[in-house]
């Protein structure tokens, strides 16, 4: 007989730590780059991030709060998004830090950037996919009762997408030699992604 | 030297499989459960689905092409989310299967449902983590020139949490007690999390 724990957020959840990223989880990270309308580079992880369309290709991310990188879209409608690897989760965590919007988070963590060939801000030259993106849409988050929050979500068009060729076998991308990292729960769980993870279900006829 | 493989999205991929959903992954599941404004219910998978928010709780999932789901929330303003586990992967895949609007997903792939508390459409009863969500917005996804698609992006607050005690631990929710599955690329691919694969890195001060 399996017992329940049920709650109505309204209420709160009555356990020692919200549960919510941990069962939405493991999650894709949304490291994304930007510039500022000045100049200065901008490098930071999303928990929320996903990609939301094939053809063409769109990611969304979405920032609890007004957060520089949502500034710096707003201003240049251009960002990257850059995959995490389990080589590159020490220094993506670096560049998680609360800084001043003047801190370039690249110099700040030793990321080396590698320049876009279609947007400004740069991309993170050892991630081995990366996707340049344009803003499409930046929508306010809404309760059920219609009420705005200060919560944003990005979704931009993978404009130009670079691949490491060594992450491609027969041509197909192969997900775990990458090592990715995904987001769990709490402040502080990832999950690393290896290839002992993977296995098969053909879609039904 | 890293060779890289760089293309523009609209002059096509030049692989032989679209790598984008190989590249952002694995994903969670959103598996999604409605009931037409006539009382059938349905139950199918979207594999881009996440979190966007926490207070309040907020899901958003995105359909490629107006599906029954999306078309039974717009009626209903309602729905639940369930977690895909490694014993449920079978059966959540065959309710992946392209049927009529009037075939019910739970009867077809032979999974109890679980009557909701505060939502008309049921929750998958074996899943040992599920929201009952109710509609926030519904997104029309544009192209970067601002083209409408017919691509939506589905955005609900979770309303009521329902959690399988058995995956607290000193009430903290243990994300790989559940094997959850997540999405990975090609038509086929997925990727079961176990603790093997967790990881912790405290956020820099």
């Amino acid at each position: 007989m399996t017992e329940w724990h049920f709650y109505e957020p309204k209420d709160g959840h009555r356990l020692p730590h919200d549960p919510l990223n941990a069962i939405v989880a493991p999650r894709p990270i949304g490291w994304i780059g930007t510039v500022s309308a000045d100049g200065v580079r901008n490098l930071a992880p999303y928990s929320f991030f996903n990609l939301v369309n094939y053809r063409p290709p769109l990611v969304a991310f979405s920032s609890v709060g007004w957060k520089d990188s949502v500034a710096n879209i707003r201003a240049t409608g251009e960002f990257t998004w850059n995959l995490v690897t389990r080589d590159l989760a020490e220094v993506m965590n670096a560049s998680s830090a609360t800084v001043p919007a003047h801190v370039d988070e690249f110099t700040l963590a030793g990321i080396e950037a590698a320049p876009s060939r279609l947007v400004r801000p740069p991309r993170v030259a050892a991630s081995p996919a990366a996707f340049e993106c344009k803003l499409t849409q930046l929508i306010q988050l809404e309760t059920k009762e219609g009420d705005p929050l200060d919560e944003w979500l990005v979704i931009g068009e993978a404009v130009g997408i670079h691949i490491d060729a060594a992450m491609l076998e027969g041509g197909v991308y192969q997900t775990a030699r990458a090592h990715p990292v995904t987001r769990g729960g709490g402040p502080a769980d990832y999950f690393e992604i290896t290839q002992e993870a993977l296995f098969r279900m053909p879609r039904p006829a």
